[in-house]
């Protein structure tokens, strides 16, 4: 049945029973000790996972709410610059368009690395605001949040992070990096049910948070009900997803964050390795900043066969993967390996792949399934 | 234990079991037929709450989040009036003035009948824009929809009617009464967790959309996904929250709508007697056109006593009810009777609230459980 996928996405990523489980219970109080011990209990873990001192602020929305909060608190009215190697990059500099006095794109080919001359060219020019997506599955890179928040801190521009597929998963370390705003969606690596945003602002940028943000994406609102004891949301909270995304930091504190990331690369790495053994190219363009994603894979289809076949051949074997969004559509395919994906999992959707690899009539080099049983036995 | 509070609040209300149950739901793609044949069924119900033959748009967000949504696609750069006669119609006002080019406020005391005479004269004057709460929470007062549609379509300004908390509850007749967009919340009267927000919007408003709304918010990018087959949203959902409101909204099938409102409206009536019996005053003011609310009871609180005492009293027989907002505190209780409240729970929460009626020292005419029993029985 299609509604038993094994989801292997960059997102929504299968929930650990423990996290589903807890939001049968029934309606709360959301202005009690209860939800307020909830959200203490995310905010404790998502700060290790940010990598930040500073208070989370949970909304509830998806991943591109939290980055419309970002930027709209951070850049209205402002001149803002839009690193771009991706779907995800392209909708950062949509947001910025609405908000900025001027918004200025700087644009690579989707997976190539980011063009930091040019970003240091639009800073010298005065330019006050960047934005960068950390991991973009669109592409499958990992960008160089460390080298931009450097750049960024030399000329005093807020430098907000897109985090949404990495937090939780690969190593975040907002407060060292420079980073002012960080944005995590609760479906990715965190592993719990899409719906909640979590966005956390350094003091820097607080001070020169904008007047008169969206009503419903007001920042200042969300810090201070977050600073209520019992903590609060200023509007009505989903308060199931509330209860979920706290289990499911629960699940990551007892597994430890180093363990977790960890794992993350070692999926990663196995993948990798697959998709050498079957003779297929990686899609990124990677450099010495410039990182395959540790939570998602992309690589290059086999010539020859297009999107809907392939990915057909894998969905009848009940896994779903993703193909490429926008140009990328026949042109690649990506496997998620995020949140508590482990070994099994990884293992079928390998399988199925390589089956769907060896279909298209592509001949592989050897069995991407065995060297990634090797590599994570 | 306070957790396990039977929740008498408007809103969030008590879930029936088959609701929260299915939340448990492993997570499923977002882009398939499950996820669209869930939407669809909240859509085909959701229609005949609102009275429309315009597909409800879901939002993942609070009905705050729908309410800022129809403001800003159809008021930015407006003239827009605002009938304010409580918390919520004021917090329209406030979303208005960050999106019109002149927002006007129409004021009355909380919870006294709108200001029409005023409205008339406003829209005179070139207001393009009006909105309404239908049932203000904060003031127990069910405002005459049909009536400002009416002067609305006169004048030909586009009125936007907050139902978060009379759609599902109450009878709303949005095409009928001439409202182009209408707002509900899923935590209300559709008893489903909070999390979600639904918005209609007539042909005549589609026709006037504002160009750039905001990103998250932007109402075409929602119709344009819904209009697809399977039915999809522009971001990633909260899928658990939509499978919970399409088994809230399929009880509301099998309930009929019709029966529903006239239980509703039974609940009501029954809480309005034992107010009567207590010989305590209802707050709201109401005429020939403004009615009390069938979905929360507002009532004045016995002289003599405060709101954390008398809702204390109540909480301690394990019941939440709620007390009056802003300049309200320790003037009113409110008791809300939506969602899937039957006789049991308003017994009880009569029950309690007499209990805190008699400890204040109010001297109380007749038992109003005993009426309430009578009514009900």
């Amino acid at each position: 049945m299609e509604d038993e996928l094994l989801l292997m996405l960059p997102g929504p990523v299968p929930l650990p029973e423990r996290v589903r489980g807890v939001m049968a219970r029934q309606a709360i109080n959301h202005r009690g000790a209860e939800f307020g011990s909830a959200y203490a209990d995310i905010a404790r873990v998502l700060k290790g996972l940010f990598g930040t001192k500073n208070n989370p602020l949970v909304i509830s929305g998806s991943g591109t709410a939290g980055m419309e909060a970002a930027v709209s608190n951070l850049g209205k009215g402002r001149r803002t610059a839009h690193l771009i190697n991706g779907k995800f990059g392209e909708r950062m500099y949509t947001i910025g368009q609405k908000y900025a006095s001027e918004a200025c794109p700087i644009k690579s080919e989707w997976g190539a690395p980011l063009d930091l001359e040019k970003l240091k060219s639009v800073l010298e020019d005065g330019c006050e605001v960047v934005t960068m997506v950390h991991n973009e599955t669109s592409a499958g890179i990992l960008n160089p949040a460390g080298e931009v928040g450097k750049i960024c801190r030399k000329h005093d521009a807020l430098f907000i992070m897109d985090g949404v597929t990495s937090i939780g998963g690969d190593m975040v370390l907002a407060d060292e990096w420079g980073v002012d705003a960080a944005v995590v969606g609760s479906q990715k690596c965190l592993a719990a049910p899409a719906g909640l945003a979590a966005v956390t602002v350094s003091d820097r940028a607080w001070d020169r948070i904008v007047e008169n943000p969206p009503y419903y994406l007001d920042l200042p609102a969300y810090r201070k009900n977050a600073a209520k004891d019992p903590m609060e949301t200023p509007f009505t909270p989903a308060v199931p997803l509330f209860l979920a995304l706290r289990e499911a930091c629960l699940i990551i504190e007892e597994e430890g964050i180093d363990n977790r990331i960890a794992r993350h690369r070692r999926m990663a790495g196995a993948v990798q390795k697959a998709v050498k053994a079957w003779g297929l190219d990686m899609f990124p363009k990677t450099d010495s900043l410039h990182q395959y994603s540790n939570t998602v894979t992309a690589a290059c289809l086999p010539a020859g066969t297009n999107d809907k076949d392939f990915r057909g051949t894998v969905k009848k074997l009940g896994i779903q993967i993703a193909g490429g969004q926008d140009h990328l559509k026949d042109k690649i395919f990506r496997i998620g390996h995020m949140g508590a994906v482990s070994a099994p999992e990884l293992l079928a959707a390998l399988a199925a792949t390589e089956f769907a690899v060896k279909k298209s009539g592509h001949q592989v080099k050897e069995s991407g399934v065995m060297t990634a049983a090797e590599d994570l036995g």
